[in-house]
């Protein structure tokens, strides 16, 4: 909702909010979906909302991009082929794609126009998008990972918040599948909502996770356009711990984290050392 | 400033707000140095405002007290004698004051309707202003550590942001004031603001303190009130690095970190590996 040249970004939240002053909004549509609108603001730079809630800034979108790749990759022992659940801005992708070692990167967004919205104004996220390794697919995400099995070393669930048709997102259901869907060693990473604002949903989501892996970790980072900021995000595999960094990849990330905005792996090590108020809420404490 | 029934920050950013569901204004007063109002809201309890600035919540100050007290002093070899400039809400004191070894803790808060105000909402953080080791003095906080030399292990600087009269809480000569106050191994704490909203002003803090310590660290915590939420902290000190914890207390804090609700010690020692572009901007990168 903008009103006197401010956006109020329609929360899940209903007690709190976040505001920013607009420039100019640059485009607005109605997809078969959800309602799609790109804004020009003072302090963030452009910014994507869906169905008026804040997905992605200019400002801050490498933190999130970022960790989502490159967390899960350094972990995995083989990471060849991977999955993006959402993420139609394709920032995930782009990151993923700086790994040569990665064959296969499936983004599977079920709204195409969000794709399309996003090559026009967000093209530094885009741009890996042509990358012949790149499959973009319109469609549901929850028929797409019941048809897989053993096939993707890394799944990405990059969904918006625990309602409406996102919120079968964060089920143990869900989590059962994409388990399915995972190789062997596989790596599950998705955004688990804000700790001060939303405590009973962490809970919740956790113990789901929980449910269907039996390695389920947690960290946080500023995302600094969702509400509350402080973002909390799992990271669920099948067989290693969130800390343990594949060895043979080390030397190459050393050389790639010094072109990064957020990611290193002194960063990565530590990540997963929360406050306790964190801790208890994930059952860790 | 409150408009139908919501409190909007009158942030020091001017392109960016927060703002929360207020149920009902407690207090209200004009001070001899500023406004100061307290509110209860719904999503993060009472709230108080200096100057319509937010400063203490009971949903989220626990991060703030518990990191500026216990992480220093774990550091520390000896921590005898502790000054707080500013923090008239208590609660940096109430976390020193649960080490039985510290001998002495002053705090000096220059307008002491903050503290009589604190005493009647906020008696969470107020409870161990009465301890016998606590001298809360109401003095300016500039004058006062001029006056003093080589007399404190630790001291946290409990500021508002760089503007008005708390903008010379930030300069090379305040910071070379503290070192002179402090003892041998002495270390200085402070808030230095977020680093998406004032990126040029953290660079000039760090190049700041810099110029008056030997070793200085950030790390970042998340301020639940604080405009952009994602909160970079000094650690700045004579002799030793912020990672360096003191052999002879861990087993102590070992039994008292389980009643804290942030402060651990696995986060402490992991809490200074930051993100590329804090890195960047506090010249570590």
């Amino acid at each position: 909702m903008i009103e006197n040249g401010w956006l109020y970004e329609d929360s899940y939240f209903n007690s709190f909010s976040m505001a920013w002053k607009v420039k100019k909004v640059l485009h607005s549509e109605q997809s078969k979906y959800q309602k799609i609108d790109v804004v020009e603001t003072e302090s963030v730079g452009r910014m994507l909302l869906l169905d008026g809630k804040t997905m992605v800034s200019e400002k801050d979108e490498f933190v999130y991009h970022e960790v989502m790749a490159h967390l899960p990759y350094m972990v995995s022992r083989k990471c060849e082929k991977v999955l993006i659940i959402g993420g139609g801005d394709g920032g995930v992708v782009r990151e993923f794609a700086k790994h040569a070692d990665i064959k296969q990167i499936d983004l599977v967004e079920i709204d195409e126009r969000v794709v399309e919205v996003s090559k026009k104004y967000f093209p530094q996220c885009t741009s890996a998008l042509d990358d012949p390794r790149v499959n973009v697919l319109a469609q549901d995400g929850f028929a797409f990972i019941k048809s897989k099995k053993n096939e993707y070393d890394v799944i990405v669930v990059d969904s918006t918040d625990p309602e409406d048709f996102a919120s079968g997102l964060f089920t143990t259901d869900f989590y059962n599948d994409v388990h399915e869907a995972l190789t062997e060693n596989g790596i599950m990473m998705n955004q688990t909502e804000n700790p001060f604002l939303d405590e009973y949903g962490i809970k919740k989501i956790y113990q789901n996770m929980r449910k269907a892996f039996p390695f389920v970790q947690s960290f946080t980072a500023p995302m600094l356009i969702y509400p509350g900021v402080y973002w909390t995000f799992g990271f669920s595999s099948k067989s290693r711990k969130a800390t343990d960094l594949d060895s043979s990849k080390i030397q190459k990330m050393a050389g790639l984290q010094r072109s990064l905005q957020w990611y290193n792996m002194d960063w990565h090590r530590c990540a997963f050392a929360n406050g306790n108020f964190h801790k208890r809420m994930i059952g860790e404490l």
